[in-house]
């Protein structure tokens, strides 16, 4: 197969981490006789320090000619605390959502047998644990209109939320549950929320057409309880914007380590992956971030064009570098190992 | 001292619940020799199949009457999965606080060592847990403007805030902080919302007169994750309307029962007490719901009026029940007390 392939490695840690998902994808290339095509561009932090904007229209036209979008990770502490910034490395990301028509983050939650003892959750609860959340990813709150008045003593946003909105991330979630153990649950608000009562209306209705899935409601406040107390029990869930963005936070820290897990985010032309921790600029050059979560969204890409076979080796590969202690130290505070040579070990895996 | 007390039981375990608590403060009464005057009314699901509406003029006038109010539990199922539904008993619940100006939410977690086998945290992550929260009660999206358009195909909600709302409910949590370990942690989704922008720079201006107390941030996402995997590093948590609303109730699981925590919701003029957890109709009317948390808000409130010592009696004689295994069944499986027979202990021991 024949891929052009967007490389945005971002702030922090990206480039370090997504580096080894490119040593991965080229194993797989030889491996199976593929030809991918990487381009670099600049996004976040680095933009804005190199041209003063956190998404250059180069970068934005280079993702859009490709045929995905490989994402290292955003964001810099030097905007975090002034409110009066006015460009900040994550618009760079959310602009890129909403002009590729990023509308949905897929983050699978999985369990890694290997590093059981390392979650915070006891053992019985995480075992057998395995969901994915699906998240709308260009409406709501994110992308309302949002209001300061001139005296600088009133703001606003609006979370806003159409029925086509919901309705195209829903087929993706029901059609995700039919697959999987046949369950949806919808989380929202929509005992105080208008926005949550109409997506509790349209996902309703479109139910209808997957007579084969369980759809249950879930309140936000509670769902932020169960996904502590009964992990198990969730299959898809699907959510809003916001909520979304919390719960699969959460929800990405039971399994022992956010350095494993990697996200897709799919819309009707295009797609991108990434690992789901930040840019941790404490650990930026110092080759010990862990690149796994980067090497897993590589292979959520491959899957997404149907490769599935390449995917699986990526997977088993990931699964002997855990097996055999081959990790960086945030999982074994013993370990040695760097950034690029579990890369290798992998790559040389595949 | 005299005091008038509103009691809401409200719906589901409510009155149950209540009754108990209203036993320990008579007991207080007994001990110390106070002077405490009970009326009680309707609100919630109770209140709209009596009166049609869930929070009758008549309930509202009483409370505003009131020294206190002492809260059960709100919330029917039969009216959370119509969209359509008109009243709904949560709004009885979000128009008493807007109506009696409550705009701070109060939640401490702790962890009872009692119980600490009970949370699905591991005890090395627990041991020693103790924060509070600050929640915004009375502004953002819950009661911002809500529109739907006439097709019924576009929702929307505003989470709006201005300067005095955040400064009033800030000035609350840095005393707070600086009676306690001196650490105020503020969680907004300043990278993305105009209003947590807002709150972020008024929570800064407003923390340099209290120099002894440090100010930190978080990211509402990070927040959800480091409750889970650092909850001992937190102290005074301060936030507004919905993140506090998602956070509480994460915080709430970790101490090992939801059964155990109180609120207390705080304004210029009023306040109220309430256990965090809801009206759970399934075990209405069964005598097995835990009263401990009702109790404890009653000592939220005794504590609210300098009654420090009756509150010290109070928590004491919850503990001794604890420690004693006079318990309901959510404690331990085993345990046959009944609510009414735990709350009879507990008033029997002060
Ligand atoms: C960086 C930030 C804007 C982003 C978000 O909130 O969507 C991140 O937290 C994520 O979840 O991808
Ligand atoms: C019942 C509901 C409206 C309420 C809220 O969301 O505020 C509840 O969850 C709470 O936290 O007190």
């Amino acid at each position: 197969m024949n891929l052009k392939l967007a490389l945005l490695p971002g702030d922090g840690i990206g480039p370090e981490v997504l580096a080894q998902a490119v040593k991965c994808l080229q194993a797989v290339e030889e491996a199976f006789g593929h030809n991918f095509v990487y381009r670099e561009a600049v996004v976040g932090a680095i933009a804005i320090d190199k041209t003063g904007d956190p998404l250059p229209q180069s970068t934005l036209d280079l993702c859009q000619e490709a045929d995905a979008v490989l994402f290292g990770a955003i964001g810099d502490p030097k905007f975090d605390n002034d409110p009066n910034a006015k460009v900040r490395p994550e618009h760079g990301l959310l602009k890129l959502r909403k002009e590729l028509g990023l509308y949905a983050n897929i983050r699978p939650v999985q369990v890694f047998p290997t590093l059981i003892d390392n979650s915070p959750l006891k053992k019985e609860i995480i075992t057998g644990v395995d969901f994915v959340i699906y998240r709308e990813l260009t409406g709501g709150i994110y992308f309302g209109e949002k209001k300061i008045n001139e005296a600088g003593t009133v703001a606003s946003d609006l979370c806003e939320y159409s029925e086509l909105e919901i309705e195209r991330i829903a087929h993706l979630a029901f059609k995700a549950a039919k697959n999987r153990k046949k369950r949806l649950t919808l989380v929202d608000k929509a005992n105080v929320l208008e926005s949550s009562r109409l997506w509790r209306k349209v996902v309703t209705k479109i139910g209808q057409s997957y007579p084969e899935v369980t759809l249950d409601f879930l309140f936000v406040d509670n769902a932020a309880m169960q996904i502590i107390l009964n992990p198990a029990l969730f299959d898809v869930i699907l959510t809003e914007n916001m909520f979304g963005d919390i719960l699969s936070d959460e929800g990405s820290v039971i399994g022992g380590s956010i350095g494993l897990l990697a996200s897709a985010s799919i819309g009707e032309n295009n797609a991108l992956f990434e690992p789901i921790h930040g840019s941790f600029p404490q650990a930026k050059g110092k080759d010990i971030a862990n690149p796994i979560a980067s090497i897993l969204s590589a292979a959520m890409l491959l899957e997404h064009f149907g490769l599935f076979e390449e995917a699986m080796l990526v997977r088993h590969s990931v699964d002997k570098s855990l097996e055999k202690g081959v990790v960086t130290p945030d999982l074994n505070n013993l370990s040695e190992y760097t950034t690029s040579q579990v890369g290798d070990f992998i790559a040389h895996t595949i």
